[in-house]
């Protein structure tokens, strides 16, 4: 999209504003009410079933409440706090809008932040939507309040309780792991590929940007690196006004936090329709990306998997890896995937050696190739737990990836119970190296991923995940212990 | 997998063999009842479960019946047509199996081939095993009668209703996709991740090969190659004896049937595991199986894709796609997946441009890039399904992807019955274009892929693995073209 950017607002500290993009005291909705599926209702639901503990408010001239919350004539006469409002009129009402904003900044003065929802500005390429634009950057700007969108969905918190998007299915459990994207789309497909999963993914903070003609991503991003809850930090970029100060940023960010970048507009034609042909020679140069530290996703599972592990495994001291598998084919295909994401097989010790010899099924192949562990179909589910346990142990081991379908004769649910009796660490998070457990089989291993995931342990669905993931962690660590700074 | 290979045995005809492998009429199963978790058991199971309407009995000295099938007290003395043996006699007690296989086909004269599941053989790497494997390929060349195995899960047709192995979730639905595997446990997986979808994905045949000591992949491959319901083939390959002879096979059928190749050992290291360092220049060189006309799968949910849009769809003309979308940011997404498969952006025709512009929502994007349109959230089903229609009839478009996600305003179950509703070839399965519709959400979309794929629909649920599925199609559709003897 087409984004017209006004210079920074000086007079801001960037924190106390994104304070009231996260915790405002007071949220208002201004228009989309046209009817029960404008996006005005949807925000109000959204807000309403996040459980938002602060003041909301509507504006609208016609009604004395909607959905159970107060609506008023115009914004300056809500009493109560409002730092955050919430723009859902059309871009032709522009100049409302900024009499609006004007007249509550000027009189009230508690107004900090606008989040415009709507579309019809710069991202449509005319003159008229890039005028309007000029004049809602203006508009906020001269009231000293900062600018979210226009056309995006913007934020959600849920350690805060806000939700001004309208995603559906959004899980409102807190996790580490926070999402700044350029396409509010993007979050809706996130949100609903999380909530299918045996166990929803948690979220800290999200926030749709669009077109970003105030605040921008840099700023969200260096709000993130000191926020304490987020422990990960996914970046979903279609183009960038200044690739090369997000690429700063970023990584000035990704020495103490992992920066997850995921990109849309990367082919020549992927630019072209971001319009933004300028900025594919600096988008398409994944080195810089790399350079700078940050991990890039190929696909959107990969993304979702690599934020989890940073989120909620402990980082490998270094890159040497063990697969343990009951079957040969999707065991080897592991492998494969593995060294795709250029990870290298540790070498088991002898006492390793002689600990697995002595537990596992007559049949198993220990250790061809190294750090490769075929323990057959004929492994029990006790056998399997021993075994993980002490190769987790081996000093030359520094990730485990214990790799399990389901037979006829063994059920995952079994599997699971004794991988968490065996490990009591996983429920205290003790654990000193990650664990990459991956169970085949989508709906036949679904109850016993929930087993393992309620008692704290992450579970994949594909080796392809797990080995992203796994891959991301060692680069980050092995980045860090290089970094001159790195803490 | 370390295979001894005896040289093929003159005087068989591949075709009534391999019959006898897919439609035998009487089968016996040797072995494996030592206790209820026993393989044979598992084996009586599948036969049991998939309905198999010829003669089944079983070898057991010490049972008059086992789950209500009758028992022999060896081989030579069951009444009636034994031609196919599932072996699942211990490694051990060859040469007692080799002496039952002769004599049966000795006094019997009905015996075609045995199915050796259990390992033991040569793929331990260990002389007893190598010399086992020796002797029962000798003993049943000496019988006359080919083998299929050792360490490997048999045969699973179901149209003859036929399943030696012991899959759990297989589908019974019969299809026009056949799979060959060098890895019983890979079509483990297959099997689970097939029966997970929303609409589960059917079978024609599946062969598990294990070692190949008689049976190889080239031959079951000549046999699907001429048998009429099977129209897509997909092989798993870890490793082959004699790489050259498979590529030259496949190559030959990949002329006339789509010959989709997943392959693991790929990685020296992956190399290393199936002991074939030898070969691992041969697996290595992916360019010499595209050049034989292969399409390589990336990723396992990619090799299912691939499989099912070969089975299901028309093959396009041309690679010049048109991708619909709701979503702005998962449809630059798709955009840039498409490219990463090589495929090329369609340009509508004028009268295309006008029907959309007349069709869709007012901020729509038409053919920004060429043969990308951004329907914007605020299209409706209607709408949606009016604009497929009119782009699959454009002449200067080969495929059409529609991408959707639900909104808190727009269900995916409306939209699909819209699609089916404007688009009724697609019942008949008369439409001469492919459709790639991607739903996004997981669960969130399953109800709605039901309603497509159970009135002849086929539906994706990722850019990713929609993408896959068209670049393998455009890719055979201009080999055959190009290719001077393609029918």
């Amino acid at each position: 999209m087409v984004t017209t950017r006004y210079p920074t607002t000086t007079g801001h500290g960037a924190t106390p504003t994104l304070e009231a993009l996260f915790r405002p005291r007071g949220v208002a909705i201004a228009g989309g009410f046209a009817n029960p599926t404008s996006p005005g209702h949807h925000v109000l639901s959204s807000l309403r079933e996040s459980g938002f503990p602060g003041h909301i408010a509507v504006v609208h001239p016609g009604e004395s409440s909607l959905q159970g919350v107060s609506a008023y004539a115009n914004l300056e006469s809500i009493p109560g706090p409002v730092e955050m409002l919430v723009l859902a009129m059309p871009a032709v009402a522009v100049a409302d809008c900024v009499e609006g904003i004007r007249r509550r900044a000027y009189h009230r003065k508690d107004l900090q932040v606008v989040v415009a929802i709507c579309g019809g500005y710069a991202e449509t390429g005319t003159p008229e939507g890039i005028a309007r634009q000029q004049e809602l950057v203006h508009g906020c700007h001269n009231a000293g309040v900062r600018l979210v969108g226009p056309n995006c969905q913007g934020v959600l918190d849920n350690r805060s309780r806000l939700d001004t998007t309208y995603l559906t299915g959004a899980s409102r459990r807190a996790s580490g792991i926070s999402v700044l994207s350029q396409s509010g789309s993007m979050g809706a497909w996130l949100a609903l590929e999380w909530a299918s999963l045996p166990v929803p993914v948690g979220l800290s903070k999200f926030v749709s940007l669009g077109n970003m003609a105030d605040v921008e991503m840099t700023e969200v991003l260096a709000y993130l690196a000191e926020d304490q809850p987020t422990r990960a930090i996914g970046l979903y970029v279609e183009s960038h006004v200044q690739a090369r100060a997000l690429l700063e940023a970023a990584g000035a960010v990704a020495l103490r936090k992992p920066v997850v970048l995921l990109k849309s507009g990367r082919s020549s034609v992927g630019g072209e329709a971001v319009q933004l042909h300028t900025l594919s020679s600096d988008l398409s140069h994944d080195a810089a990306f790399r350079q700078a530290g940050l991990i890039q996703a190929e696909r959107v599972d990969d993304f979702s998997a690599i934020l989890s592990a940073f989120d909620r495994l402990p980082l490998p001291l270094g890159g040497r890896v063990a697969v343990l598998t009951n079957a040969g084919g999707p065991g080897l295909y592991t492998i494969d995937t593995l060294m795709k994401h250029g990870l290298a097989p540790g070498h088991f010790s002898n006492p390793t050696r002689m600990t697995l010899a002595a537990t596992l099924p007559a049949h198993s192949l220990l250790g061809e190739p190294q750090g490769y562990v075929n323990m057959t179909a004929a492994v029990s589910p006790r056998q399997t737990a021993q075994a993980v346990a002490a190769v987790l142990r081996d000093p030359g081991i520094d990730a485990v990836l214990p790799l399990f379908i389901p037979t006829r004769w063994g059920a995952a649910e079994l599997m699971a119970q004794e991988l968490l009796q065996l490990l009591p660490g996983v429920r205290r998070n003790s654990l000193d190296k990650p664990l990459f457990p991956v169970l085949l089989g989508g709906a036949a291993v679904s109850r016993a991923r929930q087993l393992l995931e309620e008692n704290g342990m992450l579970t994949f669905g594909t080796p392809d995940a797990a080995a992203a993931a796994l891959g991301a962690l060692v680069r980050f660590a092995l980045g860090r212990q290089a970094a001159p700074t790195g803490d």
